[in-house]
């Protein structure tokens, strides 16, 4: 069963990711490290010790929809109250509305704990906070006032409703419509698909934010406008009024996250109220929706990230724990009585050493794009462009390589329960059917990399990212001044991969500036799992690098230099793809024809 | 819908896998062109028109466990007799008993497309050819005369009882015993887990094989007998006779596979019969039980690696179908009206096309393994020698290879249908959770690597596979000598990787010589990729040097290119892996305690 990791992920926030320098720019407030510490060590007793043993009651019972109202999983809904009562669901939200305006390196750290214990069940409250973030930002101050406080402490959940079943990555083209009452109101019209936590019975009211457009909005994204569409309306005293026409339609049955009902939302076909048209509250101004739902986009993807470290550290901890139990064989040097634990096995140990590194690597880059989250909210001026820009190149990579580290983490898993990892008694596959949709949803890996390529390489003329890949070679460098010989080859790997990353990048900001996307594009995914590995061979390095003296530096810095002279190697295939890679892809292309 | 690729099929077992040769060797017999491409073309035709259509059903509807009786899928049961009245059951089985006695080469080839349209459903005949195998080349002549014909024919199914629950890969400490009666039978008590088609309702006995321990047999492995152990007794007349003591206790839940029952056997616990203890009859002689299943053990290897092959095309038809069909933003140069095909985003078209280079790579070396099956039964002396050492050389890569590639392409399919994929309705969640068992049973891949390793590498001292090496680089010579401009970099890229396989391959042969095995084994995995990647490479080259003239050459060329200059340049990276990996593998080992 799984076990919140709490000192490694208190370890990676304070000497990968860089708390220090933010408690120093006041991210913490008066925050002392001992407050943060009983903060972690809670989240990660309620992940442990009341979400983990409720993950696969809600895998194997799924949430069901009967008579229009969607049943959740047995003990979620206690789970949900519990975990809101603790003042979970605040942890971010600004103190005027209840919140606690904490920083977000908690807010990731405690999100990994819950997905690690249910991603399904975590993932409803996820959305929520991404509601209140758009709503603090964008929202009238009567919405404000009249929802904002009961969506902070729990009251009601959020939900977003964005794809529509021919709009999916392409917004621009969806349909749902929104027509001006004369009031100030709205009636919205219109079918969302993949809703989720769309319905359910966590709380007496759900708040979605739904993108549509107005009768005379231009065409594209530039005519999109984001409502808040409540299920029941809110009397002027706060309480509920009457019902809004919109209901679940249906649940899509999924391969995992089974707890986590992913509604097919219709608003304003009449099931409910006098007149038919769902109400509505515009966000924000008309057409500029879609500025409204980009503002908490990139906190959205790295919340999907931490999805991918959760699974990712779960599998792991499972593997590892069944390896040292199963015996089987006996493994070269194996000197017990009888067969030896697989564990023994070099194939084995190799798998869960891989499986760990990929863990670490993606916790560390998630935690370091929270970093310059908080860092840019922290600072002004030139500074805050720096760490905003900073969150932004890391944000695809947090999301892509984390989730698809997590599910060939599970994947792995599975492989190392043998026969018993493909019954889903045991527990391990239930892993990779949760984890696969992490890279697809809040935007497909591939539009992750072309964000990263298209958008963020250029970002500054192409200065941050050259000033972050410095970053990375002092890294380096400090690794080789350390005189370790534990290191092993470990800075000279990195400086190799170092380079790659390097002339990728410049090829594709070359490539880029000549106009020449398509090719650019090409590479772009190769591009991007490159950058994620330098990264986490550099923080892993980092994490090697620091004394903590916590007498686990022995095992960082062995991880390390496993990650450097095992994973790091993949480095120059990645960079041979996105230098040479365009010309054979595009002479390839007329056979998919 | 998945739509078998005869053509494909036809090529690749004809100009890349050596089906002339095997012709001129007498393997055909009198079996001309015609009738080759006559057959593919029907077991192509039973695989669409008949199989594929009942896929979704036997993973919605699973096989049940109701009443002690086995109850499978909506339509298997008429679908399977079809499949016997056709005489595929009986296609490599030997005529006397009434079967075929065709090539390996065509029955993997057929066995692809059935596996194709439903592993689930070709999973159980596999079995039965295993078994009959087995019997054919150990089984006296009673037992041969009692259950062979009616096993050819289909009219009986077969099953393999290996596993128990603490004898996994390492049957040396299976307890299953097995008691002499006295008039030459035995009586058979325990309990075997994972036992695929152990029961159910296709046909009105079931032959198992069952791996037992006779009270005064040896330790370990060398202690093994193999018995039969029908569900009926048969009569002297060939009827069905007493009921024998065995039965289903319990079908597993499993992530895949679903219409395939799993069944945990319990043998002689009393439940049937007047004495306790199921009747079995002794196949080959005492203790020798290992070595009748090893005889097969090669064969079944292959099968599973064919269910990887047809997973992954099956996967990448469906993919690539909704590429064309789902419009989605604009892809850089596209000039239609509207959104583009996603099959126009560079991302997507690099993901169909490594599916597709994956998918054909995986399909030569399954079938240059029966090639070379084909080639040893058909040789004498020193050539049956060679023959029957490629065949052990190929079959661990042919196994692991195919089936990660089942497993990747999978995941690709499923993220190339983006949330789609994700529906378990739109089918492509099913491929990955069928292909995730194929790396694990009949020796997970990791044992395959030691195989390949530890038992492979050192036949005739290393000249077997440095002979098969050096073949290999006559194809990238070949490819050099061609002077086709569209093979771009392939000959220089092939080049480059047969050298790193070569210098793995040096160095795995020292590491063993010296006795450093458990070095040796650190690597074992990468080396067997390494080894699977530079074969794709050369099979490909060589269906691109092959002028079929049928109007696929360019495309042959352009793929071979494409796997060339992109899948190729992991190779060194892999090699890497082997050759220095051991180190920080053995210095990292003790995290893991």
């Amino acid at each position: 069963m799984y076990k919140a990791p709490v000192d490694e992920i208190a370890f990676t926030l304070k000497h990968v990711a860089g708390m220090a320098d933010a408690a120093n720019a006041g991210v913490f407030g008066e925050l002392g490290e001992d407050l943060v510490d009983a903060i972690l060590s809670e989240a990660g007793r309620f992940a442990t010790d009341e979400v983990a043993p409720l993950g696969e009651v809600g895998d194997r019972q799924g949430s069901r929809l009967i008579d229009g109202a969607v049943k959740t999983p047995e003990g979620w809904r206690d789970l949900y109250h519990n975990w809101i009562q603790g003042g979970w669901n605040g942890l971010t939200a600004p103190e005027v509305f209840g919140g606690q305006e904490l920083p977000h390196m908690l807010h990731v750290a405690a999100m990994e704990m819950w997905n690690s214990g249910s991603m399904a069940f975590a993932l409803g409250p996820t959305l929520t906070m991404g509601a209140i973030e758009a709503l603090d930002r964008h929202g009238s101050d009567f919405l404000k006032a009249t929802f904002l406080s009961k969506m902070v402490s729990g009251e009601w959940m959020g939900s977003m409703n964005l794809t529509e079943p021919h709009a999916g990555s392409d917004l621009g083209v969806l349909k749902t419509r929104a027509e001006r009452c004369g009031d100030g109101s709205y009636r919205i019209f219109g079918q969302k698909i993949f809703i989720t936590w769309g319905e359910h019975d966590f709380t007496d009211n759900i708040i979605h934010l739904v993108l549509a457009r107005l009768p005379d909005a231009p065409a594209g994204t530039k005519g999109i406008s984001l409502f808040l569409v409540p299920k029941f309306l809110v009397n002027e005293d706060g309480s509920l009024g009457a019902r809004n026409d919109l209901f679940c339609h249906s649940l899509e049955h999924k391969l995992g996250i089974h707890g986590s009902p992913t509604c097919t939302m219709i608003y304003g076909d009449g099931k409910f109220g006098d007149e038919k048209g769902a109400i509505g509250y515009l966000v924000g101004e008309e057409n500029r929706g879609l500025a409204c739902m980009f503002t908490m986009m990139n906190n959205a993807r790295l919340a999907v990230g931490m999805q991918g470290v959760a699974i990712a550290e779960a599998a792991t901890q499972k593997a590892i724990a069944y390896a040292k139990e199963r015996t089987q064989g006996r493994a070269p040097g194996w000197s017990g009585q009888g067969m030896s634990p697989i564990v023994e096995h070099p194939d084995v140990a190799r798998t869960l050493l891989t499986m760990k590194a990929l863990t670490q690597g993606s916790r560390a880059i998630a935690y370091a794009c929270a970093h310059a989250v908080d860092m840019a909210h922290a600072s002004e001026g030139e500074a805050a462009r720096h760490w905003q820009e900073r969150s932004s190149l890391l944000t695809p990579i947090a999301k892509s390589f984390a989730t698809d580290a997590g599910v060939d983490v599970a994947s792995m898993g599975i492989q190392v329960h043998g026969g018993m990892g493909f019954i889903e008694e045991t527990g391990a596959a239930r892993y990779l059917r949760d984890a696969r949709i992490a890279p697809i949803y809040e935007g497909t890996n591939g539009i992750q990399a072309i964000d990263l390529v298209t958008r963020k390489l250029p970002l500054s003329e192409g200065r941050q990212v050259r000033g972050f890949i410095g970053e990375l070679r002092d890294v380096a460098q400090a690794v080789a001044a350390s005189n370790r010989q534990e290191f092993g080859e470990t800075a000279a790997r990195l400086e190799t991969s170092i380079a790659d990353l390097e002339e990728a990048t410049d090829w594709l900001l070359a490539a880029l500036g000549d106009g020449r996307t398509a090719e650019a594009l090409a590479g772009a995914t190769a591009y991007q799992r490159l950058f994620g590995l330098v990264l986490t061979g550099a923080y892993l390095a980092k994490g090697g690098l620091a004394g903590a003296g916590d007498g686990k530096e022995e095992a960082r810095v062995a991880l390390c230099r496993f990650a450097a002279e095992n994973l790091l190697a993949e480095t120059a295939a990645l960079k041979d793809r996105v230098v040479t890679g365009a010309d054979s892809l595009a002479a390839a292309r007329f056979i998919l024809d």
